[in-house]
C-alpha cells in the first residue's frame, strides 16, 4: 500500500473506464487487450499491453505488460483451487522473466506487517523457500530448480525513516540479483476486485504514480535489473466508495423525480475532477483512511500462501 | 469491534445528534449531562447519565452511566501526556467500581488480534499486571494494591466458533471474579472521535445494540457481577462517511444553484432512514467493510498501553 | 509445555527405559506394545496400551491408549510428505473417537504463543476450519463432514492469572462439546524425538503428572467428555541433556583409563535418582530453563499445519 | 544471536576467566578494567578497555572499549527502575559516540523475530522514535534533539538468503548514516548474566568471533562509520551448562571419595579444550540448540523497551 493512495493500481480498471455502459470497448490508441479463460479456475486472464506514449497517456500507466488474473473464488479457503491459481501464476511469472534473468531472484515484500491488509508482501516473503545462502555455501538441497531465491521485508517509512527505494537499491547493489520481484497490496477502484484479482507487471512499482516522483520507483530503470511486480487489491480508498454511492443516490433521486438534471451535471465532470471534488468535500481526516473488508485477515493469510507457492514453483521446488 | 457495526457506540455522539447547529442542546427527558475540563490534558470529561426508559429511548442506549474522556492529543506519542490520561482513567474507573467489587477483576480483551484496529482489547490484556495466580498461591508481590487481576482474550467467532458470551460466562462461573472489565474497539460516527476518545460505562457491552439480541450481551444482568466497558473508537463504518460527504456535496451543489430543494428533501428523512437509504445504495460488499486511519497500528499500540496502565494503577501497582 | 517440566511426556520413551541395551524388551506387566510400519512415510506407528494399575506403575502414566507416530522427516518442508502424515494422524484420531463422540469437537491450543516452541497449540487452532457458529446459524458450507469444530487458545497462567483447567472447564460447561482435543508442546527425554514424534492419547493432559495434582488435569474425568491429547516434543529439559552428556564423558574417561568404576557407580543409581542428583548439582536458575533447536520457528510452523490439516480432514473437509 | 554461538559474547566474562577463585584478578597485559557503582540502580558499570594486540590475545576480543551494566533487577517489571537504567545507558552511549558522529544514527535490530530470545533486536527497533524521514521532509517535530534516527530489521539468513553484512552495508552505502548502532541478543557463559547484563562496545559485532571470518563483521572497518553494539545475554549454549554441571558433579564425587584425581585431570585441560571435549561428547543435534529461561518472553519485552528508551533519550526526545 503506497503512502498516498491512488485512484486505482490496476491497469484493468484503468482500461475499464473507457468501456461504455453496454460493455463496448472504445478503441484505445497504443493499448492491446487480450482476454482468455482460465480452465479449472472459473477465472480469466487479461493481458493489457501499453505499447507507447499514447497508451501511457490513455491509461495513465507506464509502457509495459500487465497480466491480470481474475478469480472470484480466490477468497475461498479451497486448497485445490488455490493450487490451480498458483500454477497459473507461476506460468505467467515465467513468461515475464526470460531464462537468462532467473539465476538469482530477490523477492521484496512491501508494506507494513502491523497493518492487516498491508501485510501481504511481508507474509509472502515469510512463506518463501529461501535458497540463495544454501547455494552460495554449496550445500545440497532437495529442490528441482537451480535458481537462487533471496527475500527482504524492508518495512515502511514510519518504521525505518528511509525510502523503500534506498533500502532495496542498496541491497541490490550489494547482492546482485538477476531480477527483482516486488509484492505489494494494492488499492482498487471497485469492491468486486478486492481479494479476487492478482496483477503481474514488468513495469515494477511506481509509488504515487502519475505524480512524477520517479526517484522512489522500484523499476528496471532504477534498480538496474528486470523488476516484476505482483499486486493484489486489499483496500479501496474512501473517496472511491463515496463517489460510487453518490452516483447511485443521484440516479435513485432522479428516478423518483426528486431532482432533475443532476446526473447530467455530474457526467459533465471528468472522472478525475469528480474525484477531486469529492476529496474536497470529505473530512480532511478521511483522506488518510482506507476501507477494507472485515475478514481481511483470512484473505491476506490465504492469498499470501498462493503467491509464495507460485514463486516457489517457478524458482525452487 | 462487534460483528455488525452499529451507527455509533458512543453515548456522547448519540447525545450530540440532539444538538442544534448552533451548538444549543435540546432538552432531553431522562438524560443528565455534565462536562468538566481535565487539567493538564487539554481534554474534557463528559458524564452522560441515562436515568430511565425515556432517556433510553432518546439516546438508544441502556440506562446507566457513560463517562467520556476526550483528548485530542491522545494519538501523540508523548509519555507524560499519556501518564496524565492513565491517571484520570484510573480515577474514573474506580468511581464506577465501589470498594466491595474490586477484590477480583477479570479483564476481557474483545476483538481479533489479527485485525489491526480490532486488536485494542487483546493488546490491553497483554500489557496487564496479572496477579490472581500469585495471590492464590500466597506468593509475595511488590505491588501496593491487593486486588486480584485476571485476563482473557476470547477471540472472535470466526476463530472460536463460539459466542464471546459463552466463553466469558463460562469463565466467570468458574473463577468467580467480583467485577468484569470489558475492553473493545468501537465504531464512531465522526472521524474526529477516532483515537481521541475513551468511553467508560457501567452498562457493559451490547453487541448489535438496539437490535434486541440480549442473549449475547456482556452485562451485570448476564454475567452476574458488575460489568464495566472501556471502549475507544478505532473505525468508522462505511455508511457514515458516505452520508457525511453527501451532505456536504448537496450543500455545495445548492450553493452553486446546480440543484434546488434537495437538502430540504434530505432533511425530511429521519437520521436512521437516511442511513438505511445509503446502506441500500451502497455496494453489498461495502456493507461488510470498515474505514480506519492508515497509521492505526501506532495508535492501537499507544492507547492500549494507556488503558493497561490505568487498570494496573487502579488495581495493582 | 507444562509449567513444571517433567522427565518425559512420551509413553514411548517411558517404555524404552525398560529396554536393555541390546534392544530387547523386558516384559512389562499390564502394558501392551504393538508397532507397525507406516507405508509411504518411512515412519512407525507404536501403540502402547496401559491396561491396569500395574502398567500405570511401570510407566508412570495413566491407564489408556498412547499412539505414537515417529517420522524422521517431519521437520522437512515437503508438502506431499506432510500430507501423508496428516492422513495417518487423521485416521488414528478417529480410532480414538467413536462416531457418537464426534458431533461437536472443541480444540484447545495450550501454550504461550509468545514463546516459540510453546506456540504449537495456539498455531494449530489458528489454522483450523472452525465451523460450529456456521452450523448453529444454519448457514450452508462447502464441507463434506457435518461435525462442529470450535477452538480456544486459553493462554498460560502468567498471562491469565487462571488455571487452564478453570478456563476450559468453564467453556465446556457452557458450550457442551461431545469431545475435547487438547494440543500441547511436550518435553522429550531424547533429542532425536524433537519435532519427529507425534503422540495421541485418550488420557488427556496431566500437568506435572505423577505429582498427584489431579485438580488441574484436562481429562474425561475432569471435563466430563472424552478428552484426546495431541502432543509433539518441542523442548528437552536442561537436566536431560546434562545427564546424557555426562554418561558419554564417563564412558570416554574410563576407556582412556582416566577414571575407574565411575560408570558402575552411576549405574547403581536409579534413573530417577540420577536425575535428582543432576538437578541438585545444576545452577538453580538452570532448572527453570528449556533447551530447544535454533530452527524451532520453522518446525512449529510446519508441524502445526500438519496437525490442523489432520483435524480438518477428520471433522470438516 | 549469531548463527554459530560462541563461548561468551561478553568481555566481562572473558576477563573473569582470569580471576582466581579468591576473586583476585591476575594482571592482564594490554587490558584496563574500571568498575563503578551505579547509584539508584543497585548495579555496577564495568569498563574493560583492550589496548593492544596483547589484550586482544588475552581476552580473545578485538581492541576497543566494552562497557557493561550489571543490574540484577533488570528482569523485574519496575518502571522507575528501568527508567534509571535507560538514563545510564543513554549516558554511556553518548560517551562512545562523540558529537560529530551523532547527526544520523542507523539502528540495526539483528536476530529472528520469530524466535523469542532472538527477537530483542527487532523489538528495540519497533519501539524507536524514528525521525530521519520527518527531518528530510523538513516537517516540524516535538522533539528536543535534532539527530536523525533510522532503523532496519534485516532478518536472519534462513529468512533472507543474504548475509546480514550485505544488507546493512548496502543500506549504509545508500543512506549515509554518521554512525550505526547494532542491537543483538548474546550468548552468555553463566546463567546469572541472563537478562541482567547490558554490554555496549565500540567494536561492533563479529559473528563467530575468533573464527577469523572478517567478511561478515559489522564494524567501523567494514561499514565505514563508527559502529556501536548493544547486546544483552538471552541464551546460554548447551555446552556451557553441561560443562558447569559436570564440574559440580566431579567435585561432589571427589568429596564423597567416589572418584579421585578427576578434578585435577580436568583442570589440566585448557578452558577451550574442555569445551571442545564436551562438544564432541554431546549429541550432534544438541550442538544446534540453545538454552533459555521459561519466562524469556516477558524479559525480551521489558528489556527491549529499556534499550529503545535509552536510544530515544540520547538522540530524540
Amino acid at each position: 500500500m503506497r503512502e498516498f493512495m491512488i485512484r486505482t493500481d490496476l491497469a484493468l480498471e484503468a482500461k475499464e473506464q473507457y468501456e461504455g455502459e453496454s460493455g463496448q470497448i472504445k478503441e484505445l490508441q497504443g493499448v492491446l487487450v487480450e482476454t482468455s479463460f482460465l480452465e479449472g479456475t472459473n477465472g480469466n486472464l487479461t493481458k493489457v499491453t501499453i505499447l507507447n506514449k499514447e497508451g501511457e497517456q490513455a491509461l495513465q500507466k507506464p509502457i509495459g505488460t500487465y497480466l491480470t488474473i481474475e478469480a472470484e473464488d480466490l477468497p475461498r479457503p479451497d486448497e485445490d483451487y488455490h493450487s490451480q491459481i498458483s500454477k497459473e501464476l507461476s506460468r505467467q511469472l515465467l513468461t515475464l522473466l526470460p531464462e537468462q534473468t532467473r539465476k538469482s531472484i530477490l523477492v521484496v515484500g512491501l508494506g507494513n506487517r502491523e497493518v492487516t491488509p498491508d501485510a501481504l508482501g511481508p507474509k509472502v516473503v515469510e512463506h518463501l523457500c529461501i535458497t540463495r545462502h544454501i547455494r552460495l555455501a554449496n550445500l545440497p538441497t532437495f529442490l528441482k530448480k537451480e535458481y537462487d531465491i533471496s527475500g527482504i521485508v524492508p518495512g515502511v517509512m514510519a518504521q525505518t525513516g528511509m525510502e523503500t527505494y534506498e533500502i532495496v537499491k542498496g541491497i541490490v547493489d550489494k547482492t546482485h540479483p538477476t531480477a527483482v520481484l516486488v509484492i505489494d497490496a494494492l488499492a482498487a477502484r471497485s469492491t468486486k476486485r478486492l481479494n479476487t484479482t492478482i496483477q503481474l507487471s514488468d513495469t515494477g512499482i511506481h509509488p504515487g504514480s502519475g505524480v512524477g516522483n520517479h526517484r522512489k520507483a522500484l523499476t528496471q530503470e532504477t534498480l538496474g535489473v528486470p523488476t516484476i511486480s505482483i499486486g493484489v487489491p486489499m483496500v479501496i480508498d474512501a473517496a472511491t466508495i463515496v463517489g460510487d454511492t453518490m452516483e447511485h443516490l443521484i440516479t435513485a433521486l432522479e428516478e423518483a423525480h426528486m431532482v432533475q438534471g443532476l446526473n447530467q451535471t455530474m457526467e459533465e465532470f471528468e472522472e478525475e475532477d469528480k474525484r477531486q471534488l469529492i476529496l474536497e468535500l470529505m473530512d480532511e481526516r478521511l483522506r488518510k483512511m482506507y476501507v477494507t473488508p472485515k475478514d481481511i485477515d483470512a484473505s491476506v493469510e490465504q492469498i499470501s500462501f498462493t503467491i509464495s507457492e507460485a514463486i516457489n514453483q517457478a524458482f525452487a521446488v
